[in-house]
C-alpha cells in the first residue's frame, strides 16, 4: 500500500514562469524516458515478482519514481503559474496573449490551451503517455537488462535537458534526478549479476553452429572489423549470399494443403493474376491526358501485347 | 543502399494450415520485440552512427534483421495460406466459416477478416506496430544498453513461442531466429564494453552525495537486503521518511512570480475555492431520491455549514 | 512524496489459477476506467492544484487508488501464477500449452507470450494504457465533474466484473473496490458544489440568445419531448431548417484574402477543376474489361461530354 | 439516417489568412474535447440506447455536433486559404516559404506539409483524434455523468480559444459553440435526473462498511479537512497504516495452485534468484573502466561476498 | 533475403546544419507518406502474395523504398549533426543552447532533447511512427489501387517538401525520390490492369438495384451535377427523403430476442428510464448558486413536474 | 449542417442475438476500412474543397456514409441487446456469463466488458477508432485515388463478412452497404478523370532521367518481367549494384560544417568511440558465469587485445 506526504524528496525553487522551459521538462514527466515510465516499469514487474530479493528493490525504486515523478511534475507546474492565471483570467491582451502562447518556439501552447498550463502526462512535443514504452515480459534476466537500459536513457536525458537550462533551482533538482538514476541503475546491475548463470537469458539453450557466427550483410566501402565480430569466438561470414539458407535448404518457403485448401488456393491465384504478357492500358495513361486517338491506339497496343522490345541496357 | 535475394535466409517448412498459430507468431513479426522493431532499431541507429565500427555492425545486424523479418512473415504466410483461399473464394459454408474463423481462441479473426490471411504488422493481439517500441535516444552507451535487453526479450518471446508449437518446421527456424539473438547480444555486449569508460553513460558525472544512496522506500513484511543496496559501496536509508527533502530544504515547490501574474493567479484562486466550511448539497444526493422535504432539509444544513463533527475514530 | 508498505489495503485471497479472468480483470489495472487511469487522474490535478483542501483531497485519493491499482494488480497476477511457472519451465506437452495459452476464450494468449503472464498495463484486449484516459484539463469546475463521472464508469465496470466472477476471494475484493469509488465520487461532488457558483464553468458567460435554445436536429417517428428541452426554460426550435445560420447571416464562409493570396487559390482551383461537363473514360471502366473497340466509343464520348441525359427520377 | 445542407448553421467570416491561429483551432476540430469527439460520443450512444426519450435527445444533440464540426472546420480552411494556395503552386521564394510555415511558432507546418492547409482531423499538435477520448461505457447513470463533464470541458476550451483570438468574426463564431456547450450541459443534466435514483449508478448496491470512510492516505503539512471528509457523513481514518488490509487480513495476496503449478513456479524461482549474499562484479563495474588488476580484486571479493558493512546510518 | 552496401542510392550533398529542415524532412522518413511506411506496405503484400509476377515487383519496390529511406534519413542525419555535437558535448553557453533548440519554430526540439538529433522514427510533428499507415487488405485489385495513391501522397509531399527548400543539394535528392514515386506509380497501375476484369474489386457482385444510384444527400446553394452523378449510367435520387429505408422497410432496428433476454432488456429499460414527465432538479441549478429557498422552490417544481408549458414558437 | 431522420437508411431485422458475430461487425463500424472513417475522409475533403462539384459530391457521400454508419451500428446493437440486458441485470448464473462473454472465441468480452455491448468505435479487435486511417492530403488528383482505393478495400471486408453470416436480415443489409462502395468508387473514378491531365500528381515534374526507370532490386529465383518492367516505356536495371550512386557521386552523406560544430562533433567522436583493438570482457561473459579465475584470464585477454585470430572462413 502506498501513502504519501506533502513534503517533496527534493525542494523545487523557480526563478521565474517560462512556460517553454516547463514543456521541455514535460520530456522527464509524460514522456518515454520520464519518470512515470519508470514507475510504472518498476512498480508492475514488483507486483509480479516472487524472488524477494528483487521484489523489496523494485518496490522500494518504483515509489522513489513516484516521488520523482511528483518532483518534476512540481517543476513544471511552477514554470507554468504565471501562464495558468493569466490565460484562465483572460486579462492580457488578445494578441499578447497568442503571441506568448506560440512565442516559446514549442509545443507550449498544447500545454497551455487543451492542459490549462497544468501537467499533463505527456511528452514535450504534446503525444500522450502510452504503456508501450513499458517493456517488460516477466523474465528477470531479460527485465532487469531492460531496467538498466532504461536507467541510462533517462540519466542522458536529464544531461540534455540541464544543459538546456539557465534557472539554478532547476538546473539543481535535475541534477539530483539525474543521479538518482545512475544510483538506480547501479542496483538493476547487481541484482542482476546475483543470478548466475544470467546469459544467454531464459532456459532454452541456443543452437550451437548459429550462436557465434556473424554475418557481414552490409559491405561495401566502411566495412569494419572489431570485438563485436573477430576473434576466436567468433564465425566470421564475410559474404551475405553465404548466408541465404544457412540450413542448406533451397530458401524457400512452404506448406503442405489438404487438397481443398490447395484448390482455394488455385482458383484465388487465377482469379487475380496480374497478365504479365500484356501491356493493358492504365489510370495513369488515362490521367496524362490521351486524345481519344492516342487512347484507340495504346488500347489496341496493350490488346496487341507482346511487343514490349527487351530491356534496354543501362546507359549510364 | 538495400539489395534482395527471393531466397531466405532460412528454409521454411510447416506441416499445415494453422491460423490460430500463425496468429501467434505475429509476436515477431509487428509486436514489440520482434523483427521490424529489431530491424528498425538498428538500421536508425546506423544512419545516425559516427563510429565507423558501430556504425557498420549496426548495419550488418539491421540487414540480418530484415531478412529475419522475412523468415518470420513467411511462417505465417504458410500458416494461413489455406484460410486465406477459403475465405476469399467464399466457398465453405458459411456457418463452418464463421467457425473457423472464431475457433482459433485467439484473435486470428481480425487477421483474417481485416488482413485477408496476410502478414500484418500488428502484434498477436492485432495491435499495429508502432515506432514506440524503439528506444534509441542518440547516446551509444545508453543505446547499445537498450540493445542488449532487446535482445534478451526478444530471445525470450521466441524461446515461449518454441515451447507451444508442435510443428517441427515451425520450431526449427524459430530455433534459429531465437539463437541469432543470442550472437547479436553478445556483438552489442563487446561494442558496448569497447567504449572506456562507458559508466555511468554520458558526460555529466552525477552529485557523489546521491549516487551510492539507496532510499528504502517501501517497508514491512518482506523488507530484503542484497548486493542492490547492502555492503560498503552503499549508504542505506532505512526509513523513508528521512528521503523527504534531502536537499535539507522545505520540500515545498515554489517560483518568484512578477506581481501580475500572481495577482492573476490569486484571481483564478478566489474564484475557483472550494469553501471548506460549508456542507453543500450535491448532485449525488440528489441523485438518491431524497423527498422535496429532505432537499429542503439538506439545502439548510449545507448552508448552515459547520455542524460537521470531529472525525470519529476508526473503530477496527 | 511516496512511501509504500508491502501489506496490501485489503487482502487478496484467490481461489486457484484462472488465466481467462485474469485477463479480464485488466480492464481495471490497465483499462480506460482502471486504477492507473484514476490514480494519475489526480496525482496530475493535485500537482497542479492551487487551492488547499483539494490538493490535499485530490493527494489522498491519488494515493489510495495506486494501492487499489497494487489490489487489482495482485489478483491479475495470483490467477497467472500457475500458467506463468508452466509457460517458463516449457514443461507440459506442447499441444497441451498451446491449447491452455487459447482455450480461454479471449487475449490471454498476448498476456502470457509477450508478458510471460505478469501484470501488464493494458486493458482485457491487449491495448496498452495510454494518458489520453486523463481528461484533465485544468479547471476545476470542469475536472471535478470529470472525476464524478469517471468514479461512476469505474463502478460500473467493478459491477460487471463481479457479476462474471465465481472466486469468492476475488469477488470480495472487487466488491472493495467498487464501494471505494462510490464513496470517491461523493468525496468529488461535495468539492464541487463547495465551489458557488460552478455552473456555466469557467469565466466567460454564455451569449443569452442561445443558452437556452433546443434544436431538434433529429425527426421523424421517435420524436420525444422531455424536461431536457420542454419547459419554460426552454426555447424549443422544433425544425432542423431554423437550425441554419441562426445569426441571420448565409450561412457561408467566408475569409478576406490579400490579393496574391486570392489569385493563388485561383491557379490552384483552375489547375485542379473537375469539369463537370464531359463524361472522362475511367480506370473503373478500364478495370471492368471493356475491349479496345469498346474503349474508343467510351473515350469518344467522353471527350464529347455533354450528352449526358437529365438525371431519371427515382423509381420507387 | 442524415441529412445534409451546404449553409452552416453559423455564418463564418474571417478577416484573414492566419494558419498560426488555424493550428490553434484544430483543438476543437480533432482535439479530445472537439467537435468529432463530442458528435461521435452522442450518436454512439444514441444508437445504442432503449429510452426513447434519451435516444431522441442524444440524436437531436449529436446532430448539433457534426454541425458545430462543420462550423470550426471552415474557420480553419478560411484562416488556411492564403497559405493553401501559395503552398499547392509553390511561388513564394522559397526562403520565404520555409519561414511562413514555421513562424507561426507552433505546430502549423505539419497541417501545411503533411495536410496540405486543409482541416485534417489532429489536435493542435498534429496528434491525431482517436476514439479513446470518448469514455462511453452503456449505462446511462454513468454515461450522462460522462456528458455533463465533457460538455464542460469544451466550455472551457472555447473559453481559452476566444482569449486568443483577435479576428472579431472568429471570436463571435466561437461564442456561439462555446454557449451551445453549455445549453446541452443543461440538457443533460436534467436528462440524468430524470432517472430516479441515479447516485449510486448502476444496480449492485456499495458495501456498507467501506462507502463512507475517507482515508487520509496523504499526511504532512497542507492537510485540510471540508465536507469532501468531514461531518457526521464521513468516518475519518487519519493515520493510512491503519488502512492497510482494511479486511482485517494479512494484507498478504495467496493462491491456491496445483501441486504441478506450485512445483512449476518453485522451480522458475529457484533457477532465477538473486542471491543476495553475494556481492557479484556487474557490468556497470566494467563500465568505469577498472583494471585488469582491478578486476581480479572485484572479482574476488564478489565471490568473497559477505563483505558488506552494516548499513551506515544516515548522516543529514 | 536483405543485403546492404554502405554506398547510398542518391549521394546526399547537404550545405549546412540546419536542425529546423531536419524535422520538415521527417515527414518523409517517419511519417504516414514516407519511405518505411511504402517500404513496409510492399514488402508485406510481397510476402504475402501468390502472383510471381506482383510478388517479384512488390519486392523490387520495397527493396528500394528501403534504400529511399536510407536516403532522406542521411539527409536529416547531415542536417542535425551540428546540433548533435553541440547537445551532446554541452558547451555553448545555457541560453544560447535553449534559444537553438526552440528557435526553428518547430517541433525540432524534441527531435534534439528525446532523440539526441538522430533520426527517429517519427513524423515532422514528433509523432511516432505507427502500422495503421498501412492499409494491406490482402486482395490485390484492392491493394493496387492503394499503392498508385500512396505513391501519388507520397509524391506530394515531396513536391511541398522542395517548393520549401533552400539548399540545393537537399534539393536534389529530394527531386529523385519524388520522381521515383512517379515510376512507381506507374508499375503499380500496369500491374492492376494486368488483372482482369479488376472492377468490381473481388469476388461477389454488387446488388444492381443500388450499384449506380446517386443519393444526392447533401442540399441547398451548391448543388452540383457532373459525370460523378449526371448521364444515363446513374440514377440520380434528388431528395435524400427518398433514401430513407431504400428497401421499402420501415427503416428501424429490430431484433428477435428470446422470452428471457427479452425480459433482461425490458428490466433494464425499467430500472435506468429517464422519466419524460417531471422537471428535476439538477446539479447544474445546484451549481449556479440557488439560494436554500430557491432550492425548496426548485424541489417542488421539480417534483410537481408536468407543469412545463409548450414549446414556445422560434422567436428569431 | 446536418439534419437527422430516425428512420434507417436500410432496415435492420436481426434473427437473433450473436455477441461474436457482432464484434465482427465491429470492423466495419470503427475499423480502419469502416464508416466512419469513410464519412471522416469524405467530409473533411469537403470543408476543405475549392471545387463546387467535387465539394458537393464529397458532401453528398460523407453524408451518406453516416447513414451507412448508423446501419451497422444498428446491426451490432440488435446482435448485442440480448447479452446488454443480462449483463446490466446480472440475472444469469455467474459461471454461464463468463462462459457466454469469452466463448464466442473473439474479442467480444471487451465489447461486453468494457463498453457495455453497446457500439463503440473500434475495429473487431478492441482497437479504437483513430484519425491515422484518414490519409488525406489537401491535393485533389492524390484525393481521389486515396478515396477510389478506400472504396476498394471497404466492399472487400464488406464481402469477407457477407461470407461469414448466416443471419439472411445481416446478409441483406451486408450486401446494400457493400454495393454502395461500388458506385462510391464509380463516382470518385469520374471526378478523378475529370481533372485533366491528373498524372503525375500535382504540379512539379519528375526528373525524365529517373521517371520510366525500372530497378531490380530483388534479384534471384522468381525473377519476372511483365508491363510494370519492360516494354518500351520502361529502362529496366538488371543489377541493383547499378543502383549504387545513380547520380554518378560517391553514394556517401556530407555535410559542410561551421568549424565550432565540426569540433565538437569530433570530440562526441572520440568521447564515445568503440575501440576496434582490444576485446573487452563484457556483461555476458560476467552473466556466463566465469569463475574469479577464468574472469581474470578473460580481463588479462582483453587488455591484451590484438590476439584475434584472422576471420576463420565459412566451413559450411
Amino acid at each position: 500500500m502506498f501513502a504519501h506526504n506533502k513534503r517533496l524528496q527534493y525542494t523545487v525553487r523557480v526563478s521565474g514562469p517560462n512556460p517553454g522551459l516547463a514543456n521541455l521538462m514535460l520530456e522527464q514527466f509524460g514522456g518515454p524516458q520520464g519518470e512515470l515510465a519508470a514507475a510504472m516499469r518498476y512498480f508492475t514487474q514488483a507486483v509480479a515478482e516472487d524472488d524477494p530479493g528483487r521484489k523489496d528493490m523494485l518496490f522500494d525504486i518504483a515509489t522513489e519514481e513516484l516521488s520523482h515523478l511528483e518532483v518534476i511534475g512540481n517543476i513544471v507546474v511552477m514554470l507554468n503559474k504565471g501562464a495558468k492565471g493569466k490565460l484562465a483570467e483572460g486579462v492580457e491582451e488578445e494578441g499578447e496573449m497568442y503571441r506568448s502562447i506560440t512565442g516559446a518556439g514549442n509545443d507550449s501552447h498544447i500545454t497551455q490551451v487543451l492542459y490549462g498550463a497544468g501537467a499533463p502526462l505527456t511528452n514535450s512535443a504534446g503525444l500522450p503517455w502510452r504503456a508501450e514504452y513499458i517493456d517488460t515480459i516477466g523474465e528477470p534476466t531479460a527485465d532487469l537488462r531492460s531496467n538498466i537500459a532504461a536507467e541510462a536513457r533517462a540519466k542522458i536525458v536529464y544531461e540534455r535537458l540541464i544543459n538546456l537550462t539557465e534557472d539554478p533551482g532547476v538546473k539543481e533538482a535535475l541534477g539530483f534526478l539525474m543521479t538518482r538514476e545512475i544510483a538506480h541503475q547501479k542496483s538493476f546491475e547487481k541484482a542482476l549479476y546475483s543470478i548466475s548463470p544470467n546469459f544467454p537469458p531464459g532456459k532454452l539453450p541456443g543452437r550451437p553452429e548459429f550462436s557465434s557466427v556473424y554475418f557481414n550483410m552490409s559491405k561495401g566501402i566502411g566495412d569494419e572489423r572489431g570485438p563485436w565480430n573477430q576473434g576466436e569466438k567468433w564465425e566470421f561470414v564475410a559474404d551475405p549470399d553465404q548466408a541465404q539458407a544457412v540450413d542448406g535448404g533451397t530458401g524457400e518457403a512452404s506448406v503442405d494443403l489438404p487438397t481443398t485448401d490447395a484448390t482455394m488456393v488455385e482458383n484465388l491465384a487465377a482469379r487475380t493474376a496480374s497478365n504479365p504478357s500484356t501491356d493493358p492500358l492504365t489510370g495513369a495513361e488515362l490521367g496524362m491526358g490521351v486524345s481519344p486517338e492516342g487512347l484507340e491506339e495504346l488500347a489496341l497496343e496493350g490488346a496487341g501485347g507482346g511487343t514490349t522490345s527487351s530491356p534496354p541496357s543501362r546507359k549510364r
